[in-house]
């Protein structure tokens, strides 16, 4: 038997690459113990996760509960405010998942839910924290303005991602470029630096499967000089800050750096990058020319190296895939538990 | 319930670290379906698993079943054959693990049970797989005249041993170290090249738990060049197969390769290294000057890298820690396979 708001966060991540600029959320109502209405979120300007519960349970929802991954919206967007719709059914008691961050709700949902003689309790922390995780691209939109950002590494056991004459087709094997394919289905946006567009011509796209994503991100070649790109390419010559406060600003709340090493170096070298995922071949070069991960253009004393924590690991076809979750995403976190425990305190929801 | 046969190969692990230059062999005697004595193999010149197992055993031997995870010896060593123990307890069937490929034994010892009427079986492929690990220091002692040779590697995530100016302590944090040090307290030998010892002064002791083993491993420094070295050391002008030819004949069935990149180089250009510990750091250095893993001393074309296979992998405390099998250790594998099956042609046993 699986807990509602565990089914509901499922029911959230089969909306990851449809909701974006919105948060990808999931509701499930049930009454007695039986589930009477599922809904995630559709497209933007497509009803909401609650509102497609709502109507899947029609009549049953008076008196019933729902969970839901995320506080109700409480204001008008595309689409009016859930809370009106969850009031107006008779739904007695709502779990929350996370508070919305977004400056239009911050606990007014919670509040109004209140206010209307809703019962509301919030989903237990280690509940919160995953549905933080999963959400951490639209938490970082929100309060930080700028896309969640996942850097990605295929390289030798010994770092390289090149060798010497700066072949890189292919360390990693089929499997491990699948994974990269399927995660560039779910990102907003893909962004290279001038050297590997020039001398690996990639094509960008996300191929899952072997076939193109019906959503493709936006193909970005980060260049300071004019670049002849091909149709569906765009040349950005911001600093990496800019170029994500421009990206939020188009709703971009997850973006993939590819590389190579100096484009990712600068993005790193500035505590943009909240997630690394690094394909690790059994491979080795053994060739100090060769070109590695990572270049941050400066050396550096070992205890200054940038440090973060094995998030996850596991073997993917003949490669080893590992998350390495840096400093970025933490800070990330604790903007969210801070946020959180202030706008708990001031609705005093407990 | 656990197998007899992996019983006795729980009990020859706990052999390792004494018995080389011989195998570790554990024996589990059994009579209905009760263990009535186990043994594993003691230091060189003390009783082989099989005779300890027998004299636990007692009167009980007789007509008992004997779980044995290496052929029997039918030969006059500093003990005397094993075979003629068992068979004078009147021992009724025998399993066998591998085919000892020691060429005084290779079925001999085999074919003296079953001479004496013993009834022989051997053990299902997927636990003899099993074994041959567990043993393949001793099957590269026996079959190729040279120790098995493990490579060990502490890196940050883009491949980096040391910093710029030569800083290496500690890229991984204390419980890898640990590992390393358990891992040291088995081998016969540990090698290092100059510019190591000559940098980081290792001490190069096997401390696990942070005491000094009682067993330790021969201290190795490879230099051409005459070098000054503490009491303890040995500085080795050989080239690689030549260390290792002469260490076998000292009786080294393993030896750990602790670096530097130049020493591991070499070791590896030549197909000497059977597997790599890396223990993998979360962390990047991002310099290009930085020392990275291994120096074959040449340009590589992505399509030569040196390829292996992951073998098993696990968190370490904050590290991340991978075996890498490479070539010359399925090579060796394959040998044994080969002599298995041409042993056992020879003799008749299917």
């Amino acid at each position: 038997m699986i807990a509602p708001l565990e089914r509901a966060r499922r029911l959230a991540r089969r909306s990851r690459a449809v909701a974006p600029p919105n948060p990808w959320v999931g509701a499930v109502i049930e009454r007695d113990g039986v589930v009477v209405g599922v809904g995630r979120t559709a497209h933007p300007g497509g009803p909401h996760a609650e509102v497609a519960a709502l109507a899947a349970a029609g009549a049953l929802a008076r008196g019933a509960q729902m969970s839901v991954t995320l506080e109700p919206c409480a204001h008008h967007g595309r689409t009016p405010p859930c809370v009106d719709a969850i009031i107006e059914a008779g739904v007695a008691r709502v779990e929350v998942g996370l508070i919305d961050p977004d400056p239009r709700v911050r606990g007014r949902g919670i509040q109004a839910l209140q206010a209307a003689g809703v019962e509301v309790r919030l989903a237990p922390r280690a509940m919160r924290a995953r549905l933080a995780d999963d959400l951490a691209p639209y938490l970082s939109h929100r309060l930080r303005g700028r896309p969640f950002v996942v850097g990605k590494i295929a390289c030798s056991l010994d770092g390289a991602v090149a060798d010497r004459w700066g072949q890189s087709k292919w360390i990693t094997q089929e499997a491990a470029r699948e994974l990269g394919h399927r995660l560039r289905a779910e990102v907003d946006a893909i962004i290279v630096g001038r050297g590997t567009f020039e001398r690996d011509r990639p094509q960008l796209t996300a191929r899952p499967g072997g076939r193109l994503a019906r959503r493709q991100p936006v193909r970005v070649v980060a260049s300071r000089r004019p670049l002849d790109v091909p149709e569906g390419f765009v040349v950005a010559s911001e600093s990496p800050g800019a170029l994500l406060a421009a990206g939020a600003a188009r709703g971009w709340v997850e973006v993939l750096v590819e590389g190579g090493p100096t484009l990712l170096g600068a993005y790193l070298a500035e505590g943009l990058v909240d997630e690394l995922l690094v394909a690790i071949a059994p491979i080795l070069l053994g060739d100090e020319h060769a070109r590695h991960a990572v270049d941050l253009g400066e050396g550096r004393l070992l205890e200054d190296a940038i440090r973060g924590a094995w998030r996850a690991h596991r073997r993917v076809g003949e490669d080893l895939v590992a998350w390495v979750r840096l400093p970025a995403a933490t800070a990330l976190e604790d903007a969210y538990w801070g946020l959180e425990s202030q706008v708990l305190g001031a609705i005093g929801c407990r």
